[in-house]
C-alpha cells in the first residue's frame, strides 16, 4: 500500500492547492493538456467525418460513442488558455486568444453547443442524423482555428 | 460552405475506410493519440488524488467532473496499442504490453471498472466517498504502469 500511496501523491502532485486558481502547475502542463484534450477530440471529430462524409460505412454505435467523447473533451481546453500560456512549447495559438477574449469564450460555446447537438443527433442512431449536424459542428472548429490558431 | 467542407474533409482524412480495420492511418498516430488520452485523464486523476489526500479542498462538483472525464477517457487508449505501435516516436509503453496481451487487457479493464467505481462515487458528494474509491483506482493505474509502462 506504501508503493500506491506513493503513486498516488505522485499523481496529485500536478494539482495546486486551490481549484479557484490555476488549475496547472506550470504552463507548459496547460498548452500539453489543451493540445492533448484537443488531439483527442479532433480524432473522434475526424470519425465522424468520415462517416458523415461517405469515406468511412456509418456505424450507429461507433458514430454515438465518438460523438459522446467530443462531448465531453469539448467543455476542458477553455480553461488551460490562461495568463502566461500565450508563448509556451509549441503552441499554436495565435495572440488573438489573449487579445479577444470574450470573442474567443464565444467560439468555444458555440463549438461546445454545436457538439451537444451533434451528440444529440447521433442518438438516434441515422446517417442522416449525422450528417445534419457534423457540418454545423464542424463550421465552429473551423470558425475558431481561422480566428485563433496558426495554420 | 466550400471552405467548411474544405475543412471536414480534412478532419475526417485521418480515419481509414473501414471501423473494422486499424482505426489510425499512421502508427504515429495511434501512439499520439494513446498519450493524449492518458495525459488528459491523468490531469483529471491528479485532481482527484489532490483532493483526496488533503493537498486541495474539497469540492463536490470539480470531484464529479474530474471523475466523469476519467471514466470517458479510460476506454480510449486501449484501441491504440496494436500491432506495429511498439517502438514508435517517445512511447513508454514496455514490449510486455505486445508479449502479454491478455494480462495487459485485463489490467486495462481493471482499471476501467475502478475509475466507473470511482465516477459513481462522486455521485455521493462527499470526501469519504471520493477517498473510499480513489485508493484502488490509484492501485489499478500503478499497477498496469509498473507492468507496462518504461519508468
Amino acid at each position: 500500500m506504501k508503493a500506491i500511496a506513493a503513486f498516488v501523491l505522485a499523481a496529485s502532485a500536478a494539482a495546486l492547492a486551490t481549484p479557484a486558481m490555476a488549475q496547472f502547475a506550470k504552463p507548459e502542463d496547460a498548452v500539453k493538456y489543451r493540445q492533448s484534450a484537443l488531439s483527442v477530440m479532433g480524432t473522434h471529430f475526424g470519425r465522424l467525418g468520415a462517416m458523415a462524409n461517405g469515406k468511412a460505412p456509418f456505424d450507429a454505435k461507433a458514430a454515438a460513442d465518438s460523438a459522446a467523447v467530443v462531448e465531453t473533451l469539448s467543455k476542458l481546453p477553455w480553461a488551460a488558455f490562461g495568463e502566461g500560456t500565450d508563448k509556451v512549447g509549441n503552441t499554436k495559438a495565435l495572440p488573438a486568444v489573449w487579445k479577444e477574449p470574450a470573442k474567443f469564450k464565444d467560439a468555444s460555446e458555440k463549438m461546445i453547443a454545436a457538439v451537444a447537438k451533434l451528440n444529440a443527433a447521433t442518438k438516434a442512431g441515422t446517417l442522416d442524423s449525422l450528417k445534419g449536424a457534423f457540418g454545423p459542428a464542424g463550421g465552429t472548429c473551423k470558425g475558431c482555428h481561422d480566428d485563433f490558431k496558426a495554420k
